[in-house]
């Protein structure tokens, strides 16, 4: 277990801020090494995803690479987890897609600026949520939510790379779209195109499934198996390039990469315009609060395996000045991705310093690598894309939560419907919308049970589904639920129902074991009720009041006017009522 | 009690929508002069309270008319309740003025469109949610923010009918764009005018405090004294006309209303254009709640004096067949109103009769008492709205909540400052985000209890707050929510916390008397607390699950993988773990 040591105030203060003070003063030869080992692999294996994420995301296949440089040094020095390596990753580069495709058309320089404001703005909405502590607002993402959005994605994304596997335009931003356009065009589809496409696929499934097993079966060790089983994506770019190059297969219409500009990542600056803010902020919230849940909980998974710990909120801040590198250097919006972390996980990565020495490997590859990258055709990182998507994708969580509750099932059936039919951006907004929606609906009709008394002993049960003892003059309701605005009215309603045309019935006791919270506009239905019962010469009382609803109610002036009295214990008030009940109810029909 | 008749399924399912078929089948000559008289007077209240409602919406007076005509005897066939009445209200004519505000300019031609279509569209959308039997939603507005929201209106509107006491131009929908503008204007004071609307106001409140004493004192009966105090507005209206006719103080600046024109409503048609209806939705969504919450809740106070009831679903059925009759005959949008539906009560309607019966005095004075209005004074109409509203101004509900809990303060500050400060959309829209938000944050981060054995019972309670028996290897926590996924991740971080350093530890029990929801998000969190608990050799216990939460978890994995048991009572979960808690614990530290 890593536990920080014991440091003086003002240090202390800063390495909350600055982790890199606290893992840089540990640093030698050996943790070195390892994080060089990590950084090699990873670098290798984020140069083409950099490339087609660009891509994906529409802007040029340069930016992938500059979103890997200088934002993986911003995350070394403020982020808390030892092994997240941050950069473009797919869903965010989709979400760039939406946001920006609405303002600008695909290539023009607008387009550019406008997806680099994004990551500017994005930036600074981590960096507030941090600095103020809001780490805890990603939990109003459910689960299944989350998954059924990334799932939809996947396919969304799937989808839109189809057309380089063809070689035919089309474009969408919703399944429909996508493949209404892509159908409509597959007469013009180009066979070579289709046969490098369609050749990467199988090989990239082939390397994920078999390459392993066989490298094994050659006698390599299972980790370096695992790793080089990992670089597959490197050697169907290098294959496909040398095939490109060798055939002149450019002439015959299968599409390149084409010129890549050789140099480091630009400075660059966002627009400050109000208007462009205006129409990309609510796109940047929805992309910081997704790469942020994405980020963290693939970092806290591959933290709990080395008993290390991260801290959400400052990995905010180290999330924000990621993308704040990234719009200062011709980026674009970037996060902590999973499979590439996974990767330099299992490479042995210890410290973030791997991540900045990725940065370096990438850095190399902008200054010297993109000429040999002229010929690389389209299809192949359209290829990479779909492999790696697809395991993004996990239509499970639908049987899985339609198993276990209907609620959930809802929730993610709508989040991945309206992700592909109407979009990333409404697809996620509805996913949430309704998950807080149906939590509130639920608690609004909470469950409640008409309880009695478990003979010989002093538990209290649900009348249905126990042989419980109640006499006819006493009614005692357990309600489920905290008390608040949603429900108060639904509280009204199930007493007057229950005690109208129930003649015999002196007192009414609410049993308030499972009741966490009585708002005000509760205890103004719990006044009402309390009148309304008196009107009709019924007594109300109140049973095992939690300490903390106990203090508020004793604020108002509920307790002086209640007609009946709060006992600690439903015993307590069934030894007192089933005594005083006699005078109502006609002691021949007493059932105990 | 009224109770219906038995009655054959297909005229039931007609009386459900048709609540006209019930009530008229017992209609005789008693009932008839009842509702005669109720009419009458509430004919005599509705026409100055019409045109001054519909000049705050920015209207040509007539059209609060027209929306007292055909509103109320679609009312009459559609609703439920016995005594409503049903027209153009203060705030929801502030929220017209709002929302049309924004589209046109007052007086034009657009802007009356505007309104009606505003109208059609609310009416449709409370039709739908009838139909939809949507009528508990309104339920997710909670007490204070809609008694927040009144107040902040009611000096919203008052505030905003200054300027017609004054004689001086003002504009704004907010106070300080209404007080800038007033206070900017005060030097072109028209003297004479202040003095009716200042004379005015002093009278209408003599009214209301002094007036029914004296007709007592005179011998009155009090139901007589009570309603013809009503009538005080009447009578400023009469002597304020006479005296401007008499005196051509027109002549003098004293601003009148002018020529109303003489006729039944009008046939009018809302406009279909795809973007207006873009642009009032929102606005007419709004309307439709806040209109519907407030007319139920006047309606359900009235029937329970009479130990009535009303239909919520069929409410907005009601309300939605009287807006769209206000959209098809020159009026704009109508809801029930509190003060003219108390004196129909009081007055002694029985039955929606009476609402029709008034539309029949409204018509017969938009015929025939127009030219009468001629030289009335605007200040006395604004006078008379200046005293209505102020009676909706209720500013305890600070103190009070503030008092009761700070969430619900929290919430109903910003209700009333937002209202005040941007507009009553943004007030009342804030307003209940914020509730929903400050609820999700509460059971964000619940109570919890780590709880201990009540020596010589078989409670538990908080270690906290009771002197009780705990034993080092067994940890027992209690929580006091449902676990979902605002919370899941709170639960695991809170657990980790608690085990993380205490060595002794070997079972953790979740006491879940209180949990009375597990969804998927949570059940995830359970299963990951349990597999890291397992990793560090600790075993997890449930206790006390309720039936309910059990029934669903026996559906899922979790209880097989859980490593512990699941108690039926917490004191099982003692007796067992305390026994095999020796096997970890140095027996040396058993407490017991």
């Amino acid at each position: 277990m890593t536990s920080p040591r014991p440091q003086t105030g003002r240090r202390a203060a800063l390495a909350r801020y600055l982790p890199i003070l606290d893992w840089s003063r540990d640093y030698g030869r050996a943790t070195l090494t390892n994080d060089l080992v990590a950084a090699v692999i990873v670098t290798i294996m984020l140069i083409p995803q950099s490339l087609a994420y660009a891509l994906l995301a529409g802007l040029p296949a340069e930016m992938g690479l500059y979103a890997s440089v200088l934002p993986l040094v911003a995350y070394a020095v403020f982020g808390t987890s030892r092994t997240l390596a941050v950069g473009p990753v797919a869903v965010v580069s989709l979400m760039t897609a939406a946001a920006v495709g609405n303002l600008a058309l695909q290539g023009t320089a607008e387009y550019a600026v406008a997806a680099i404001t994004l990551a500017f703005l994005s930036g600074g909405i981590l960096l507030v949520m941090g600095l103020f502590r809001l780490g805890a607002l990603a939990n109003f993402l459910s689960h299944p939510v989350i998954a059924g959005f990334i799932t939809a994605s996947g396919l969304l994304i799937a989808t839109s790379q189809l057309k380089h596997i063809f070689g035919v335009p089309a474009q969408g931003h919703t399944l429909p779209e996508l493949l209404g356009s892509l159908i409509g065009n597959l007469g013009q589809t180009n066979l070579i195109t289709l046969a490098i496409g369609a050749a990467t696929i199988g090989f990239l499934f082939w390397v994920r499934r078999g390459l392993k097993p066989l490298l094994r079966s050659l006698g390599l060790p299972p980790r370096l198996a695992d790793l080089l089983a990992k670089a597959g994506p490197v050697l169907a770019v290098a294959l496909s390039t040398l095939t490109v190059w060798a055939l002149d297969l450019q002439e015959r219409g299968v599409r390149i990469v084409g010129e890549v500009p050789t140099g480091l990542p630009p400075l660059t600056l966002p627009s400050f315009s109000a208007d462009l803010w205006g129409q990309l902020f609510l796109s940047a919230l929805l992309i910081s609060v997704i790469g942020f849940v994405e980020s963290v909980s693939v970092a806290q998974t591959l933290a709990a395996k080395r008993r290390q710990r991260i801290a959400p909120d400052q990995e905010l801040i180290g999330l924000g000045a990621s993308n704040i590198a990234a719009a200062v250097s011709g980026g674009y919006p970037v996060t902590g991705g999973f499979a590439r972390s996974v990767v330099n996980f299992d490479a042995g990565a210890e410290t973030p310093a791997a991540g900045a020495f990725t940065a370096l490997g990438i850095a190399a590859a902008a200054l010297f690598l993109t000429p040999l990258l002229y010929f690389l055709p389209q299809a192949v990182l359209a290829a990479t894309i779909i492999v790696a998507v697809l395991g993004l994708v996990d239509l499970a969580i639908l049987r899985h939560s339609w198993t276990y509750s209907r609620m959930d099932f809802a929730a993610v059936a709508a989040t991945i419907l309206l992700t592909l039919g109407a979009g990333v951006e409404i697809g996620v907004s509805a996913g949430v919308g309704l998950s807080v929606l149906l939590f509130l609906m639920k608690t609004a009709r909470p469950h409640v049970a008409e309880v009695g008394l478990v003979p010989g002993t002093q538990h209290f049960r649900n009348i249905k589904r126990h042989n419980v003892l109640t006499t006819p003059a006493l009614v005692t309701i357990r309600i489920d639920e905290s008390l608040y605005f949603a429900n108060a009215h639904f509280l009204q309603d199930l007493i007057y129902d229950r005690v109208v045309c129930d003649q015999p019935i002196r007192h009414v006791v609410l049993m308030c074991s499972a009741v966490n919270e009585i708002d005000l506009s509760a205890l103004e239905s719990l006044e009402a009720i309390n009148t309304r019962l008196t009107e009709l010469g019924i007594t109300l009382h109140l049973s095992e009041v939690k300490g903390p609803v106990m203090d508020r109610l004793k604020r108002s002036h509920f307790l002086d006017d209640l007609s009946g009295q709060v006992f600690l214990a439903q015993y307590d008030a069934h030894v007192a009522l089933t005594g005083s009940a006699e005078t109502g109810a006609p002691p021949a029909r007493q059932e105990y």
